[in-house]
């Protein structure tokens, strides 16, 4: 009971296909449900999500997966917002009804919170409050959404800026007369765009705006604004509201823009928990406004947890459709009988390195968790001392992360051949879902930049022997200060031989010298330079953006092993010797792994050798030896039900041809053609084909 | 005149981002006209392409850019299907009855033919009866095609088997009774799925089934199957047809499914060029039969040559949005005033290396013509010897060329942050359509191995003496054959020094060099493993499909060489110049991406050294620099229209914002619920939001 994962569709009919899923299933050396508790926190939260995910999915009728998914079918624009807002009002009202917070920043179908229209309330609009707003202004506000009284959006991003803060147009001037602020869009360009939900949904937002008092710019402050009346939705009074159309995904909400002409909001509707403007129109900061780094950091750290979960929800479908998808006489072309895709090395190593990333990035979210927990823990004490470390660690592993699984979610796509182009399959959306992450919430290699930025000057605060955050303690290693700036010890190599390497010290310390390597080059570089900042940084940039990556992919593989080694003492040893395998296998196939980000690296100053790198892919192809009878376990333990993979390829039960067959029957392209038109799409034969056939060309 | 690429929007007012477009255009090095005629193969060739575009796209009524698009508003699954009918007899019409085959193998919008419900008759249909058929056949059946009386399609791949041919489930069993073929599925697996154009606009189709005569399986053969009636399009008795549904581009046709139910055909109808059966069922296999890999050959060579334009396409919009595009104040944050993203360098790097590859993709899809057509020449006249150098060539070809372009789309895609996610910024279908390749027409690490199997094959022959392809000759060099194998000259290392990395004969040997010692490695592991060829094979595949890889980069490399080598007398310098850097530029920065695939293995060995790779990195910077004022000029010579891109962010003048928010006020999800309802989306409102903001949670 509850110790294998659920099952909407346990089917009927055996046939090949659910008896090789099946077959592979029985294969798992460990229990899958255990697993389950590990990635979740335990059994109590397996349960209690799965019975979240029992009502909402009876709710929007999802359940039942003989039906063709709607949104499958013959969906457009409009069609696709309103199953947005009926999935995200009953994801939304399922979370207040039965008091917990599993859809406040993800959908059930694993998309981030900004792809429901009703999302944004707890992911953004509290937060942001929560961080900015006054005592006041926080009981006023937060009540009314946690009761849904008011459905609330962020709006900051315009047609002109996106990642660049500093260059929003919109303004927020006082008029020092009636004690209001007058909000407005002054160009084409600062018309406020893709902010979620603010095309018909939300009635409320919080809006990004220059402050001016008196003539005077304080650049961007935060003001709360009603978009629409709560009566009849209708938008409020010189605020222009509408949707950007169509996206790759996110179709559900309505990504929308706004413009202002001189929308007027009393003073009083500033958020002014951090910097203030009184009645007599002074400004004051507090001295502490980079609290407001707090949402960031927010929004991020759900980010990452987000995209773990959406390259294990594409890599759970690959693995299923691999196990029961049979194609070629092996490996050699000489079997004497089809062998399943799960057969072949090539499909091995894809599969496990992205299970082994999927693992990889959800601990790097644990690790990110802490971190801002105990963030905001000083900084309620008023300690900001750690506001630098936790910022910027966060923005490397936003872009690591988000580019890891946007690319690996891909590759579990093209894994499933041509059939993982079929939008029942799931995947397309899937991967068009997690390729937004690498470009929103700032643009992955600004985020590089601004953390190889922190990086340097940590060295600047080492060289002048200043303190750094102890937890970049490796910095301090392996060099020297000279009058010409730094010597690196660069006689320095990897001495680890044999199994050696599966050791974590010894792989630590692989990423460790890479990452110091590149850090001090690019440091010197910029340093040294005699054409001055600006010239440096941009003859650097692709240097500091590799030496960021490299410190990320260290701080993910210490993650890993943290998690790994921290597991409760009740964690069955077969779970144990799963993780530990996955992290050696993530942490060696990232160095010898064709696809990885610049691996070059690990080796181009001699660290290791050939013979070590051939050493490492020998222990690479046993490590996917080990795990190769776990990958089903490893994707089960995720424990996603069929409606929120809502995928042909990728159902629990393995039936995959049945199963595509029958849905793309119930195809009104289909149905409307075979039940009305003897089988003949009539519109478009009558118009373009028939004259093709009759005209003489 | 006709000296300056085509534009449908000339700026009617300036500001600054068209302002910045113009100024950069100004600053191109050399005539855009003249690259657009090296890319298209002269004047002549240029202006009857315009003006076949300019026809099409009168007729689809898409020149008006300032008209949303139609696909970006409001459109489903059977629109989607009804516009591509629409621009597909426009294409289809155009080229015959203006005589040219520019849209025989890429569609108007730059998709392949198979993206056309018309576009498979001459680009897969006509190709295979004139492989596989008789004279009569020939005779027969081209001719209906060429005139528009039929509409073909070519039907082989099933829900159970795509790249493995061989286990392809369908029968076509001989009655000697009644001297016809029986098509039949025998099982789920065995339908008939995939085939373009097959759903509902197809009224033949080549059908790929076993040969059955007198109970004995022959295998996979040729059968022309009539799928619909002539007069009212109804499917012929025994035929169930239907479309697959959405997919993640290529929606403007009907991939469809069949199911054969005993559907009778006179024996005269198998395909018979090659192997025939007669009327007292005797086989016969023509001693050549595998001319049927032409298909493959010609099918292949088209997809290179098309995603060559497909990245083209997505870093042309790319390019002019970065130079429209300003954010931030410069790279080091530092700049008064906020500055053009092309300013940064890592979107140098991004942008002029994929330009790079786009050209690299183009010449090497020349010399995939040119190899053809040799071929061909050589088979009429009976010479088969070239059959598998070529074949295996362009298998590589396609692997490499079609994830290079899919993954360089994407990264362009990227490379305009959140506004690439827009539907109406033209990249999400681009990169949609392209990625496609990277699945069909042979999986690419089939493919790969395919080619690696080959090589050994060569190098087996080398072993024994025997002759091999004379373009394959280094693969003699640096290693010697010995009693257990053969023994590589481990010793060897790069000499060359500083700007010397920009001779092409430095930069060939890098390539040569890595590619050998791939080859090699993966070859003795193979052949000297313990355990047998299937283990052996399977072990190493991925080092195999490594070696292979780094064959065809050679060869890519060794073909952009040879085409700019090749350019006409007439020619000028300055083009000249630009190439010579892009192909300098493909060379180095492959070899110092990041992103490249297994760059590791230049340098594993030690042939390069770290401060070379220094060397590679800073001549890479230099060239950078030099073509920055030429991205504009490089992209715009590809000669795109702007309805063609359908790009809200890559319209030949620049003007972005403008664009964007004309486009959206004309979506119906805005128009319907301004006009209608006062701003509100009445459905959705009325349903969902007022009763999340009215319930009493």
């Amino acid at each position: 009971m509850n110790t294998t994962p659920t099952s909407d569709t346990i089917p009927q009919n055996q046939n090949k296909q659910t008896t090789l899923l099946k077959k592979a299933r029985d294969g798992v050396s460990f229990n899958i449900f255990d697993m389950s508790c590990v990635i979740y926190g335990g059994a109590h939260v397996v349960r209690k999500r799965r019975a979240a995910f029992e009502r909402v999915e009876t709710i929007t009728g999802t359940r039942d997966t003989s039906k063709l998914p709607r949104s499958y079918g013959n969906m457009n624009r409009e069609e696709a917002y309103e199953e947005g807002l009926e999935w995200g009002k009953a994801a939304f009202e399922d979370g207040i009804n039965y008091k917990h917070d599993y859809f406040d920043s993800i959908t059930p179908r694993y998309a981030l919170a900004n792809a429901n229209p009703f999302g944004l309330t707890m992911s953004m609009f509290v937060p942001t409050i929560a961080f900015q707003g006054t005592a006041e202004q926080k009981a006023k506000w937060i009540p009314l959404c946690e009761s849904g009284k008011i459905n609330g959006a962020y709006c900051q991003t315009e047609l002109g800026h996106g990642t660049f803060v500093r260059g929003i147009e919109t303004t927020a001037t006082w008029d020092s007369e009636t004690d209001e602020f007058v909000i407005h869009s002054p160009t084409l360009s600062s018309t406020k765009f893709w902010p979620g939900a603010i095309g018909f949904s939300c009635t409320h937002a919080v809006v990004v705006a220059r402050l001016i008092v008196c003539s005077k710019d304080y650049g961007a402050h935060l003001f709360m604004v009603q978009f629409r009346s709560l009566e009849d939705g209708t938008p409020m009074p010189g605020i222009e509201l509408g949707d950007v159309g169509l996206k790759m995904s996110y179709n559900g909400t309505c990504n929308g823009f706004a413009t202002f002409n001189n929308v007027r909001i009393p003073r009083t509707d500033m958020l002014m928990g951090n910097s203030s403007v009184s009645r007599d129109g002074s400004y004051q900061q507090s001295p502490h406004a980079k609290l407001s780094y707090a949402t960031l950091v927010i929004a991020r750290t759900t980010i990452i947890r987000a995209v773990g979960f959406q390259l294990a929800q594409a890599v759970t479908i690959t693995t299923r459709y691999s196990t029961v998808r049979e194609q070629g006489l092996g490996p050699n072309g000489l079997s004497s009988s089809e062998m399943s895709l799960m057969t072949y090395k090539s499909q091995h190593f894809r599969i496990l390195t992205l299970i082994a990333k999927a693992y990889a990035i959800l601990f790097a979210s644990w690790v990110c968790d802490a971190e801002y927990k105990e963030f905001r823990g000083k900084q309620d004490k008023g300690d900001h001392s750690t506001l630098g470390y936790t910022h910027n660690m966060i923005a490397g592993l936003k872009a690591w992360c988000t580019q890891t699984a946007a690319d690996g979610a891909e590759d579990a796509r093209k894994c499933c051949g041509g059939q993982g182009y079929l939008t029942i399959s799931g995947l397309p959306e899937i991967v068009a879902a997690v390729t937004a992450t690498a470009t929103f919430e700032g643009e992955n290699y600004v985020l590089e930049q601004q953390l190889g930025r922190y990086l340097f000057k940590c060295i600047d605060n080492l060289k002048a022997s200043k303190p750094i955050d102890h937890r970049l303690s490796y910095l301090v290693d392996g060099y020297a200060f000279t009058e010409n700036g730094l010597v690196m010890d660069k006689d320095s190599s990897c001495g680890a031989q044999g199994t050696e390497f599966l050791q974590p010290e010894v792989q630590l310390s692989v990423y460790r010298h890479r990452a110091l390597r590149l850090i001090l080059a690019a440091y010197i570089a910029v340093r040294l330079s005699p054409k001055g900042p600006m010239k440096a940084w941009n003859e650097n940039m692709m240097s500091i953006v590799a030496a960021a990556r490299a410190h990320t992919e260290y701080v993910v593989l210490l993650s890993f092993m943290s998690q790994v080694g921290n597991a409760p003492p009740s964690t069955s040893s077969a779970i144990k010797t799963a993780l530990t395998r996955i992290c050696s296998l993530f942490a060696l196939s990232t160095i010898i792994n064709p696809q990885s980000n610049n691996a070059i690296s690990f080796i181009e100053d001699g660290y290791l050798s050939l013979a070590q790198l051939n050493t490492i892919r020998s222990l690479v192809n046993d490590l996917l030896t080990e795990l190769l009878p776990d990958a089903v376990g490893l994707t089960d333990a995720w424990d996603f039900t069929d409606a929120s993979l809502c995928s042909a390829l990728g159902m629990m039960d393995g039936n995959v041809y049945e199963t595509i067959m029958h849905w793309i029957r119930q195809m009104p392209i289909n149905t409307n053609a075979w039940n009305k038109h003897k089988g003949v799409f009539q519109p478009g034969w009558k118009q373009w084909v028939e004259p093709v056939l009759r005209a003489k060309l």
